[in-house]
């Protein structure tokens, strides 16, 4: 492929779909981060108002033209409308919370902490802790979330909320409906009078525009959603700058469902129904697909095993986001088969565009002993684990080291073992479950997407929820700060 | 030195104190690190009245101890008795306040998020934010405040506030106040019937020690304050695990004071004797001494100048902590002339135990251009800058680049070219002020201790105030959590 120029495909062919399009030269790069960077004084200074009538805009006008964006995200992505037009909501909803979150003045929490008589310790000045904004952000779209996780999902809304300006690298997987979603924005920042450089975006098939991007000087931040050695490698690249800065990578997790007992018994069918559900939703592409099942050893667990085997024979998965990403599907099925797990359903010969979903099954020693079987396998595929003890099922999580998720079934009474599973289940994971599966991630005030490492690169932090807004600031201390200054009650100067 | 010993010295005499200490072995590193990761789960679990016990008795021991401690820390490091009374309060001070602190529950801040019916993106199921502790902290000591950044210091009363074991890496500058202070705490820990690896501590005057302490699979964060090489080889030791752990670097900063025509007048000669004292106190030995004074093109600059020379020459510095500091400080006085500054105060010629302070004036275009002039000179030394414009300033400020703190003097008025100076100040700065010195931080609610790269490696982080805390502790969202575990409150089970 050319790389001067990015060509879309129709993800159910594997066809080109419309003319090529010119990739972003570096040049145009360069221009692009400093028009963000020229944004940032003045979007720093903005008022929560201001920032929440330029994404209350975004959302409507991502609205306005859904049906159009819908078919273009069907065509380039197989996501099906149903899922589309659902994530098109999610992503007006995420917009429209920080446009609440920053006219409600959460990018300007304040510590007023006035003046104590008398010396130190126990004297001090007036002081007041806020917050200023990072500056412009790199914001790498998914491949999986056209719209959520894309040029105006939540890394977008959460950086414009925090006064931070927003440099997009769009996903080669779905180009066309990123330029669309760019041509929207710049529509909306002319029409509020706003910089065109406030949201930028570049397009490139290949790495090195991501690289350049990160590398540029004026980028105070970077946010990614993506595969684990993408996300390595652009973390890399923000440590090695002269100025290292903040890069909050989503990378993946096998999101082990570790289910005890007593969520068996007669809820054992309609489990395997819905495990199977969110083993394959989306054909599996999601962060949060339940990737390791861990089985207590007992007579349901067999039961659910023919279940689950029964119910994932009965799905019908769409195919693939691209190409890539079915090729890398098959070669994560064939190195599990390839390490000692013992095929249940799909044996590694199915190789249609729209894959089989795979299931095997594994002892917890030969887990815990063989790295590769805890590597992701990003499409609709699931690993059961079978177990003797909790002295297992607790190996078996400190294996796994770090996930996004653990999901708890069946620990209602509060025991000792249960109390040992949720340590070991927070020990290694930024969300708990405890009914459910992990497919589904709610945009909540209380929710955190980030999981310890190798889920996330910044485990103290979330892409999705409330908190996403803390990523783009920095906390400054005034110390006996005049008046004028006072009265901004938080808000940047 | 043989490195398998560590030896005290007299700070003023440069004469071996005691007898040499037994450096810690690699296989005691590991007991000590075994035994704080042991510790962790029931110290995770602990309530916020018991951390606050062993807190409130810490800082109770250590005051018993007092007149010995001061005397040992005086010999060891010439600071004075009343400098390190004034620091052993102001350590109880830091841990009484950790105690109220965990005693209110601050470990266990708690984002309820009660379900809310129906599908998404609104609907969703009950969740709970609330923090997990990381786990063992590995805290280096600091060289310049014996007691405040040593064992019993902030970075230890805010990682046991957040519910995680400590493991010091003592300073080799004073062994055996570390020994003595080391002491205490086992004492304390075992009237209390606390695990005794609660808080570890090795010892050693190379590098290998430390770097063995943060490379330690079970050491879950690191805190450090020191210089920046130090920090930086901790950092990318930190990064280059397998799995990579946050390192809380505070790497030191030249703290600009910024002054406009507004500050000076009738105020020159005052303000000429607060700031040779706070480039004097403590023989320049804090990471927040004014090193860099910018002046504005006026006459009373002039005057507040041979202000500032006056009263720098009848300053009478002490000893230095250790005599590589005083070697580092000629070092770095020297490198200021040798790059173009004007000697005022001191020409480099005074080879004393206890320096002259030093003072030498460039031109702002040359500071931006020599980056050895905004490299940190530790002791009692001060750059002054001659600016001729605000945009002089501002790019005065920009090549800072980091600071922890920056000054800003006369900035009353809501002006234009005020607001400017408060965006360049906080775009590289922790903590502004605009009152008085930046020597002396507060340890107060909104203390802001870390800023920009290169002064820490966390900015968004402080090693100083009540947020100190959460460096140490890590999101978790409970989904759908059974009832047992909610009454806990957010205390991890």
């Amino acid at each position: 492929m050319n790389p001067q120029t990015l060509q879309s495909f129709n993800a159910r062919t594997g066809e080109p779909h419309g003319n090529a399009l010119a990739a972003s030269t570096m040049a145009e790069l360069d221009a692009v981060v400093n028009a963000a960077a020229d944004a940032s004084p003045s979007w720093a200074s903005s008022s929560g108002g201001d920032r929440a009538t330029l994404l209350r805009a975004l959302a409507d006008s991502l609205e306005a033209e859904r049906e159009a964006l819908v078919a273009l995200a069907d065509t380039e992505t197989a996501l099906g409308p149903v899922r589309l037009n659902g994530e098109l909501d999610r992503t007006c909803f995420q917009l429209r919370r920080f446009a609440t979150l920053a006219g409600e003045g959460a990018a300007f929490r304040l510590v007023d902490d006035p003046a104590v008589a008398g010396g130190p310790p126990a004297g001090h000045p007036d002081m007041q802790r806020q917050w200023v904004p990072l500056g412009p952000v790199a914001m790498f779209a998914a491949s999986n979330f056209p719209f959520a996780f894309s040029v105006l999902g939540g890394d977008t809304a959460s950086a414009l909320a925090a006064g931070c300006p927003v440099v997009v690298k769009a996903h080669p997987g779905h180009p066309l409906l990123s330029q669309q979603t760019y041509t929207i924005i710049q529509a909306v920042l002319a029409r509020l009078k706003l910089p065109a450089g406030l949201v930028g975006m570049v397009q490139g098939a290949g790495v090195h525009i991501g690289v350049a991007l990160i590398r540029h000087p004026r980028i105070a931040a970077g946010a990614f959603t993506g595969s684990t050695r993408g996300g390595l490698a652009l973390l890399a690249e923000a440590q090695a700058r002269a100025v290292p800065i903040p890069f909050y990578g989503e990378l993946g997790a096998i999101n082990p469902v570790v289910v005890t007992p007593a969520a068996l018994g007669a809820n054992t069918e309609a489990l395997a129904d819905t495990l199977a559900s969110s083993i394959t939703l989306g054909c599996g592409q999601f962060c949060t697909n339940p990737g390791l099942i861990v089985l207590p050893a007992h007579p349901d667990a067999d039961r659910l095993v023919t279940a689950l085997k029964s119910a994932l024979a009965s799905q019908q998965p769409h195919a693939m986001l691209t190409a890539g990403m079915r090729q890398a599907f098959a070669k994560g099925t064939a190195r599990q088969l390839g390490h000692g797990a013992r095929a249940l359903v799909n044996d590694g010969a199915d190789a249609s565009v729209a894959p089989m979903p795979f299931l095997a099954e594994v002892d917890a020693a030969r887990l815990v002993a063989e790295p590769e079987l805890r590597e992701e396998v990003f499409g609709p595929s699931s690993l059961l684990v079978r177990t003797r003890s909790l002295d297992e099922i607790e190996a078996v999580l400190r294996s796994v080291q770090g996930s996004l998720t653990v999901t708890l079934l069946g620990v209602d009474a509060d025991t000792s073992d249960n109390r040992r599973l949720v340590r070991a289940a927070t020990a290694i994971a930024g969300r708990v479950l405890f009914k459910g599966v992990p497919t589904g991630v709610a945009v909540t005030a209380a929710q955190q997407h980030g999981g310890p490492w190798p889920a996330s690169t910044a485990p103290m932090t979330t892409s999705v929820g409330d908190a996403a807004l803390e990523r783009f600031v920095r906390p400054v201390c005034l110390q006996d700060a005049p008046a004028w200054l006072k009265e901004r009650h938080g808000q940047p100067c």
